[in-house]
């Protein structure tokens, strides 16, 4: 019996089927009490294919039945082993593998990589191979804009005889070449964080009827969902699609959350404002428009899902606001942004005379950004257990465990008015203070995390236990040093700190 | 006939007054249809005095009439002088003097200054005499929190038997040497943004009654009013005085409004959010709760005032948010501020073990910002005639004259439906939209001053008119430098910049 492993894909191809449809019904996987329905995406002429990743283990019997042509049969699933996890799912806050592994996005974007030459698109995997970058932002049509002036080799689409796009078929040369890289990007242990529709189009993609983009959604589904690191992007700047209603974009929410089996992420990418809260989004995918990252705490109140700031500049020195930030604000807004509970995505924007530049094309990376955060990912990724922010200072007064217990009266009374005050102010403000006033800081059992922010202090007071031993590290997010402050230490200490920008503290038990 | 110049200031002293009021009225100037009404001050036992500003050249008679005492004479009010502008008011978005002279306040912050030794506050005065500042935040009552823990020589007011402040009687010494110092930063050519009431109390200032704090306040009306540069702050964090209500604050501002004759500027200084929008309100005085400087934009709109950022954070070393910042991001707030249309204020807090700290003790400048404000004053101030922001590209679709009449019918079409999006967006993210998307920019006559943010493209595109020839100049903040980029410049044109934070150019007919 043929065995794969868990999270593992499986393929079968039916032939001779009569059909004009992009995917057809009728493939049912059975392991015990799952039982799960995938649609067959047609190939070439009268072929179809059904692909599967199965999550449980055990035996699982097929039965594909596609306009009368049939196909049974059963395999093994056995566990999954080394880099395979299986899907990246939300968690509350975070993310994680569908296994319990850890997963932290460190996002990159390479927007059109895949519709550049084949040398170059092997030269973006080798960059993202030496990376710290474990997501990817990529569209699946071609982009049209400043710097991206070349036309792809092939088209997801042939064209009918009037030139408008024939979405009944499909270029194999272009869903095989897509089926490659992500299964590419799997091996390297990067997301593919699909970006489905965008506007950036001089060929008619975005302007595709509604009826033609639910055929080629659901041709995605059939073709994509069973790559376990497949991520969905309803849009790049959904806004200025401007053929596209709300309503379009929940049936593509809502066609991915019923055909999707496998329940892989789902986004949309805002240029003015977050989308907000559907049931079919799993997270949030934001473009930040201003510097003002401390609103990722009111987007994880409002939304109770993961954030991730999936645009907030790209390291560059391009003559647009969105492109020209230096390497350390990049850096700055990778930690500011995990600081408060949120994720980061980088890009890179320098200006080339040959228009390859990494945040569209791909290629090398020339910036200073990357070996900075990969210093902060595996910072993280080595820190034990779960974390969380810290609780709020600015609790609302009527709840019953504050203020602290310690307060003298007059404390209590100043603090009880304070917070009255603040809770009587307008949303927007009292939200704006309280991040201002809570630290940018990660709590975990035996450590928290601290970053000063773009501010430099001279020292910390540090209130610890009294009755435990702590270490305390300074760290230089810029020059990527970790260096030992104080050991053994307990109850109220003071450590000095070299006053410059970039500056956090590390204390574990 | 004695002379007064025009914004100078004429004292009279009545003595033998039967009268236990700290003010009294009675006092009349009049010259032609100008008829002015001015409360006299107690000063020492049975004392009175009446002090008073003319504002108009010319023969003034004055008829003082208290408890039965008169006194009544004629001055002649001849033309102002050189500094002498007198008092500084609104004009639309910004200040100016009363004969017309511009004015651009870079302020600066020394809460307890006068608090001081005698010595101390003599080192305050050299400093400012060589800073570039030309307004400071300043409190009449002393000062209590972290690095102000010592007492004053000398308070505003006695005390009674039961230890409460006896508002009826004013210390004179505390009085002579406020007005001493309003002098004194007068002829430095710096107005006096006067705290009125703050929170950071242990002496019971903060928690006067209402009934004491009017007297106090009508006090310091018929005292300090006649001092061309003096300013009303009614508060420092207004929201943190919790026995105050928005009445009392009106109350204040309404008093003013009434009894100050000569309608020196009011404001009031938040910590949560500004406070609303009040008739007696003729400036914003904000304190800012993000790195979000772009909401200056906003309270331009909403106020229709200027909008000065009387706190944005302090350039220091402390262990506080609001006392860490660099020399750099000191500048680049001010330039950020005041290229869109803003004004800011400095404060300096670097740590100290004798804890005197510029912020709130005065004394010396340990910082660099200072000079970097000194040279973009001098800029501002170089700059020809009035100025104004760029017209937002995110005007509404429906005005009439967007899109520009030279775009295409595809373009056109395209920028009607974007902006007929952003408007369709929550005020909030449509005004960080807007925002972010234009540029820090002053646009002359003539000349237009453009700040790069904290960006750092490698080229910026010029738009100039075909039929004229301009000069750009790109200016480095940090180095305080200015480079001819190119002269006799016309139509569409691209300059190199050294792609590096803190850049700006000027370009000039």
């Amino acid at each position: 019996m043929k065995r794969i492993e868990r999270y593992g894909r499986i393929e079968f191809a039916i032939s001779g089927i009569q059909s004009d449809r992009l995917t057809e019904g009728g493939a049912v996987f059975r392991n015990g009490e799952d039982t799960r329905q995938v649609r067959a995406f047609r190939t070439d002429a009268g072929e179809y294919r059904v692909r599967f990743m199965p999550e449980k283990e055990g035996v699982w019997d097929y039965r594909i039945s596609i306009c009368g042509r049939e196909m049974e049969g059963t395999f093994e699933c056995v566990p999954n082993t080394g880099n395979n996890h299986g899907k990246v799912k939300a968690d509350g806050d975070r993310f994680q593998y569908e296994d319990g592994e850890r997963y932290i996005p460190f996002g990159t974007t390479c927007y059109a990589w895949i519709h550049q030459t084949e040398e170059l698109q092997e030269q973006t995997l080798r960059s993202l191979s030496e990376s710290p970058f474990n997501k990817i932002r990529m569209c699946v049509f071609p982009k049209s804009m400043p710097y991206n002036n070349n036309d792809p080799d092939c088209y997801p689409f042939y064209k009918k005889e009037d030139g408008a796009w024939d979405v009944t078929r499909p270029d194999q040369q272009f869903w095989e070449k897509l089926d490659k890289r992500i299964r590419q990007l799997g091996e390297l242990g990067i997301e593919a964080d699909l970006i489905l529709f965008h506007p950036y189009d001089r060929w008619g993609f975005a302007e595709l009827s509604q009826e033609d983009s639910l055929a080629y959604l659901e041709y995605c589904i059939a073709r994509l969902a069973a790559y376990r690191n497949i991520w969905w992007s309803l849009a790049n700047e959904y806004e200025t699609l401007f053929k596209k209603t709300d309503e379009d974009w929940d049936a593509y929410g809502e066609m991915l959350q019923e055909q999707d089996v496998y329940g892989h992420l789902i986004s949309i990418h805002n240029i003015f404002a977050p989308y907000p809260k559907r049931n079919w989004m799993t997270h949030c995918s934001i473009q930040l428009q201003s510097a003002d990252l401390d609103q990722v705490l009111g987007w994880r109140n409002e939304y109770q899902i993961p954030v991730v700031i999936d645009e907030c500049g790209y390291e560059g020195d391009l003559a647009f606001g969105w492109g020209s930030l230096t390497a350390f604000e990049m850096v700055h807004r990778f930690w500011w942004t995990m600081l408060r509970g949120g994720f980061c995505t980088h890009g890179e924007t320098f200006h080339r005379e040959d228009e390859v530049l990494w945040w569209a094309k791909g290629g090398r990376l020339y910036g200073e950004s990357a070996p900075r955060i990969a210093f902060l990912k595996e910072l993280l990724y080595s820190l034990p257990g779960k974390w969380h922010l810290p609780e709020m200072v600015g609790k609302n007064p009527n709840e019953a465990d504050v203020p602290d217990p310690d307060m003298s009266p007059e404390e209590a009374s100043g603090f009880r008015l304070f917070f009255e005050r603040l809770w009587s102010t307008p949303k927007e403000a009292r939200e704006r203070f309280l991040a201002g006033g809570c630290p940018l800081r990660l709590e975990g059992e035996t450590w928290y995390l601290e970053y000063f922010n773009r501010i430099r202090p001279v020292y910390a007071d540090l209130h610890l236990a009294k009755d435990r031993k702590y270490k305390a590290e300074v760290i230089d997010i810029w020059n990527m040093t970790r260096e030992t402050a104080g050991e053994g230490l307990s109850g109220e200490v003071r450590i000095g700190l070299p006053a410059k920008e970039g500056t956090a503290i590390l204390v574990t038990e």
